[in-house]
């Protein structure tokens, strides 16, 4: 499999996805841009002390002014006051038009340097190089930029393509355990919607021996979608599959549950409720369950289902009685399924009644 | 000349320029969302108490669920900060996809307000509706909205196309005149650099006498721009006629001198350095001259030229040694000229020296 991928938007840019990219990104970045121009690193206080000089020497190296802003790790600085810090660094360093940033490392890094580039002089250009899983497999590509705000996450943002994605699987060496586990929960979304070998080899517990590889089937995943749908309004619905639920039970528990975490969750209750329906075939929730349990991730949904399908009226993606659901045909094929809010809980309630029954039959 | 001028960026849209057009605005946004939507009016406080109630009217009659967000009036408000509490409104009631910001002002809520929109979930859609001179024939076309930050004007912003423009030209008897002059000065850009009828009406002095006519030809003109370049890279720098050297002029008053103002100045410069550098031809700088001077802008440079040309240097747009500098090569021509700075200093010493010597001579 190729290991650059180019992605098809509106201007073109490569995903790079190579073990030990990180160590010869100069070269990778070096055509892109005017020699002289300025690079601004934006990271944070776990990612920069790791690689921020290894991501330094290699700009300087191929002729690049490299100044850099780094900024305490964590979601909770994903704010608008951190993006105003990161553009008075711009501003300080006299940044044109010409110059660009590196955002380095996870989701926090990406998508709120991003967003600073997106919109610092109405756009300049960035270099996306995600240090997690979860930023290599998902964020990374798809253009989109965000910060969040007291009301909700994501809620400001911009569409914002990057100039190049450097994505190095040896940087998920130094991930903690805990935050691979939870990117497992979009590979193993990928495989549902989008990629039957993928899923395959999830079963078969094959997918981490070349951690490389499931990393581009990721991104070749997530480029169909994007370039099918750049602004996200139609097909690329799909990559929101265990989302509706996912992000419903995000805030339920307070954020306390992790993004894939709760989406895993999320996915099987989609899995569910398409079998209710008829959408999925009879079998594959237990399948998927099992794959997401497999990975060291949640099934259990630790709320009443009424309550989520309440809960996803707040989602921005899904206001009104109408809720469009992602829905499974089959591994590889999912679909658009609009559904009533209360005809959905009413089904659930139906199901559950019929399975406890049928179980009580078996065991009497 | 049509009163309605369609915008084709990637998605067309409508400037309409009506004497009267505030009082049925709510039929001409209706058509454009689905009932029920929402509307935010972002405005100042200058600008709401005067048509805030209109507006507001006209889009209940029409089916619209109307909020409003009224900010202190004044460039100084300009702000991430002003913008952070846009956010907090539209977040607070609850705005979607499917919703709608309305910018009523001058060039501050334009920008502001448009940015907002440009941004909220990664944007949304927004009507704008200038009041000023300067917003009608400048800002409202073109699809730049932004925000200032302590390091400069205008650092932050996003390109963002409204849905629809509605210029009521009725809306400038209550612009206080100090504020309609400075919308003159760029009038007499867009006659200078596209629109001979425009200048000649500007000369002989009937510019004024329907001015409903002159809002649309200037319109008119930054559509054409427009059109050719959406993302300001070529042709549409032509518009910075006057610009290069107004806004080293704005800087160096530290903002003292207004906008039009300094630009008008710029553009004596520009046609004086044109002459010289015979691009422009012979007598044209005098031509504009009077033109400002009649409109009550000023004409006369209180700073050294070298010492301009010097401060150009920090503009965002005219880094490096060479000056991208805007000429006339007649009435409703220019071109764009790159001049290197130090020998444009140069030029100027040679011709004030040789115009010294032979008003010397004139009067020997």
């Amino acid at each position: 499999m190729d290991m650059i991928l180019t992605i098809n938007t509106d201007r073109p840019y490569d995903v790079i996805v190579e073990n030990g990219a990180l160590g010869r990104i100069g070269e990778s970045v070096k055509p892109l841009f005017k020699a002289g121009s300025r690079a601004m690193i934006v990271s944070d206080t776990n990612v920069f002390p790791i690689y921020g000089e290894t991501v330094t020497a290699q700009l300087k190296a191929v002729g690049f002014e490299v100044f850099s802003h780094v900024f305490p790790a964590g979601e909770a600085q994903k704010t608008l006051a951190s993006v105003a810090q990161i553009y008075a660094s711009l501003a300080k360093a006299n940044f044109t038009r010409s110059d660009f940033v590196v955002t380095l490392g996870g989701g926090v890094a990406g998508d709120m340097g991003g967003f600073a580039a997106a919109t610092f002089l109405r756009g300049i250009e960035f270099v996306q190089v995600p240090t997690s899983l979860l930023a290599q497999v998902d964020a990374s590509v798809g253009g989109k930029t965000a910060v969040d705000l007291p009301d909700g996450k994501n809620l400001v943002g911009a569409f914002h393509q990057p100039r190049l994605v450097v994505a190095d699987p040896k940087t998920l060496d130094t991930l903690p355990d805990d935050f691979f586990v939870d990117g497992m929960g979009e590979v193993i979304k990928h495989g549902c919607i989008l990629d039957p070998v993928l899923f395959d080899a999830l079963e078969r517990g094959t997918a981490l021996d070349r951690l490389e590889v499931m990393i581009a089937r990721n991104v070749a995943c997530k480029k169909m979608m994007v370039e099918e749908d750049t602004r996200d309004k139609g097909r690329r619905m799909i990559l929101n599959f265990g989302h509706t639920f996912g992000h419903a039970i995000e805030k339920m528990t307070d954020f306390t549950l992790s993004h894939g975490r709760a989406v895993s969750i999320g996915m099987v209750l989609a899995a569910e409720v398409g079998e209710g329906l008829r959408v999925t075939p009879a079998g594959l929730a237990d399948r998927i369950r099992e794959v997401i349990a497999d990975y060291g991730l949640p099934t259990k949904c630790p709320f009443d289902f009424a309550d989520i399908v309440e809960a996803t009226a707040l989602d921005k993606k899904s206001f009104g009685k109408t809720l469009n659901l992602i829905l499974l045909e089959d591994i590889g094929k999912a679909v658009i399924h609009p559904a009533d809010r209360s005809y959905l809980v009413l089904r659930h309630k139906l199901a559950a009644e019929k399975s406890r029954r049928s179980a009580e039959e078996n065991h009497g």
